[in-house]
């Protein structure tokens, strides 16, 4: 076992947020408490944007009914941002934050870093450790997962996930039920638009609510097969014939055989000259309403889903804890340059564990459903894809309330003092 | 007391459908059931339409439980309609269908009539009344209240208003939570659409969400209060300043001071002529991008509001299935061509009974909220109305699952024998 490290911590979040982000940053506090050689605790305000201006929180100065309530409460408290260190596009720009960067860790002597994200966040993480090695510096980075597209390769499934699919799923659930109560002889159709712009993870969760062959939803349109209009409306014909209406779920990146997004109305430019995103279900309904006369309307969840904390799952909750504590354990014990996975080690019973993958691995890759977990039409996700989803979603919260409404943690956001002079951009 | 009429019940629903539109259904059941009098428990598929076809089902050979999992279900579990029996637009027709459904009710002996709806439907219920006292045909016929809009009148409120708002307002607080986090110094704003094409109950409910001054919604534009443009785009513009985002509901029916609705997009026809309702939120943030040069995104909730039975209010379910029993309860006693209504006893601590309104009363009326319910700037519900509202959204259900999601009933529907000809149109 390494000497222990003694100094800081500085955990902060970055990209969309999730149902369970929070709960990842509630693993990393708390582990951090068990460990004599973490002295501070604090947060880093809007990811690395923040930590760049400095602007850090002491968490120690939050009560601990605070951190407690992290665990159900949606988006990230401690902020997060889009912003990328981003050699590639502007090296002059990405040296100078790396300095700065380096000045804010040094001077609030940040021993362990936590960087709770996506592909980019990750790419952060290697990135503050790499830089930590050529300078001698002495820093355990390790990313922390998170995403609700469940894209991150090498890890079974991501923190979040569980969460945006038990959601959508209970919502295709009643809205499918709600349509189906009102079917009339002249059929409807109804279009749910959920998030994911590549990868169909998202879409493909909603399957989950099918029970009986003909439950809704009846037609899932994923980004990784190419849409056909004309197959397209065929097959919400044949199942309004059956059903009465045809409840289709698509994810906003569908995309035609040549690529182009179904959701980008090209005939419509917005005050920038840029063509309106009017979202693939509107689209799609401007599709079939007229083509098959048929009463079609739509849902788009939007941010409402990734943000659902009031019905995250707790086996989702419980991981994305586990992801936080798991990475300060791996940084007491000496490493850094690693990302935390999910390793599941069996279906029925469902059980994982965690492990490390080394962040250079990470970088850039996504990952797709594999076509043999579709059915053959196309038209939906089979049984592989449902035993391997299934397990995500189990799980019911004990949500505290205030007020008839779920209660959510407010940090006090204690600022901790500036030791620098302001950044310069 | 009466004379105890002694002959079989029909329940039926009709409009769009609730969250607890099933537990006035179950009410209705779980009340027949003590009284002998009522012999036969029907009930009618898809409302007054399928009733016309005689196509009922035996509700006494569904389980227990399946009838217990009527109070968490939502949609209408028996079908729904939009069918109208209208004297004014079609006496011809009507006279038809008023001749045919007292062929349905009097070969099957129905000798208690439940109908659970909105203004329509309560309409309907009148017309069978009126009917029946006409041909001198003993029936009880007693409407039950139902809708999300909350737009009847004489009742203190509608079951179903309670769970669309505890719902909606959950939804605000959670994308509210994910947009604050992701607030960069650029500002962003998020328009979040909710039902209420008429009134604004439903948007307004949304402002339970607010605990502290600069929570979200910032901004919540209801149907009564005519939208000016640029009033809203200052007001946008302070709040992103003071509070880094913009939270915006609007009510899908919002209106110009000349009464036109925001969605409609009359540029835009469809393939039948008719303007393309883009929705009142997309329209807003066509308006808003470039206007203010910020970012802005929309959530469209559509029918997985008033479906959202997995998080439905306690207060909601109760009051709904108490409306069904007080129906039954009446008209054993003897009540015909009343509609149950909630009676508010006192808002803190919140206690509620039933009464029975005339039908007569009833019809084609509409209520709006007060306009002292309304700041005086227009752009929030005021302290009088979350007095009204938050009892409303008070209790969290204990819903059983299955699979990780909602077990909602499924009816066996056994269909009663017909014992008519099939229906001439």
């Amino acid at each position: 076992m390494a000497e222990p490290l003694v100094g800081n911590l500085l955990v902060a979040q970055s990209g969309g947020p999730t149902a369970v982000i929070n709960a990842s940053v509630a693993g990393v506090i708390n582990e951090a408490g068990r460990h004599e050689c973490i002295e501070e605790i604090y947060g880093g305000l809007n990811g690395v944007y923040g930590i760049l201006h400095e602007n850090l929180i002491d968490i120690n100065e939050e009560s601990n009914k605070s951190v407690q309530a992290l665990k159900h409460t949606p988006a990230a408290a401690l902020g997060t941002c889009r912003y990328k260190i981003n050699f590639k596009k502007d090296p002059e720009q990405a040296e100078k934050d790396m300095n700065r960067l380096f000045e804010v860790i040094e001077a609030h002597n940040i021993r362990y870093f936590f960087y709770a994200g996506g592909n980019d966040s990750q790419d952060t993480t290697n990135k503050v450790h790499q830089e930590a090695a050529k300078r001698g510096y002495d820093i355990r980075a390790i990313g922390v997962p998170k995403t609700i597209d469940n894209d991150l390769p090498h890890t079974d499934h991501t923190p979040g996930y569980g969460s945006v699919i038990k959601y959508n799923a209970t919502t295709v659930m009643e809205v499918g039920a709600d349509v189906s109560s009102m079917a009339t002889d002249d059929g409807s159709c109804c279009i749910i638009e959920v998030m994911g712009r590549a990868a169909g993870w998202i879409a493909a969760g909603t399957m989950l609510a099918k029970e009986q062959p003909n439950d809704p939803p009846h037609i899932i349109l994923l980004p990784e097969i190419a849409f056909d209009e004309a197959k397209f409306l065929a097959r919400v014909k044949e199942v309004v014939d059956t059903c009465g209406c045809c409840v289709v779920v698509v994810g906003e990146g569908l995309k035609d055989a040549e690529g182009n997004e179904i959701g980008a109305d090209k005939s419509k430019l917005d005050a920038f000259g840029h063509p309106v995103l009017a979202g693939a279900a509107d689209r799609l309904a401007e599709i079939v309403e007229p083509a098959l006369n048929l009463k079609t309307r739509t849902v788009k969840l939007g941010y409402a889903q990734r943000a659902a904390a009031h019905y995250a799952s707790q086996t989702d909750v419980d991981e994305a804890f586990t992801c936080g504590t798991a990475a300060v354990q791996a940084a007491v014990q000496g490493q850094s340059g690693y990302m935390v996975k999910l390793v599941r080690e069996s279906d029925e019973p469902y059980r994982w564990t965690t492990g490390l993958q080394p962040l250079d691995d990470i970088a850039n890759l996504e990952h797709f459903i594999p076509r043999d977990w579709i059915s053959e039409d196309g038209w939906l996700p089979n049984e592989k894809f449902e035993t391997y989803a299934r397990p995500l979603i189990q799980g019911e919260l004990h949500l505290p309330t205030k007020g008839g409404l779920p209660a959510f943690a407010r940090l006090k956001k204690i600022a901790v003092e500036k030791k620098l002079p302001a950044r310069e951009a």
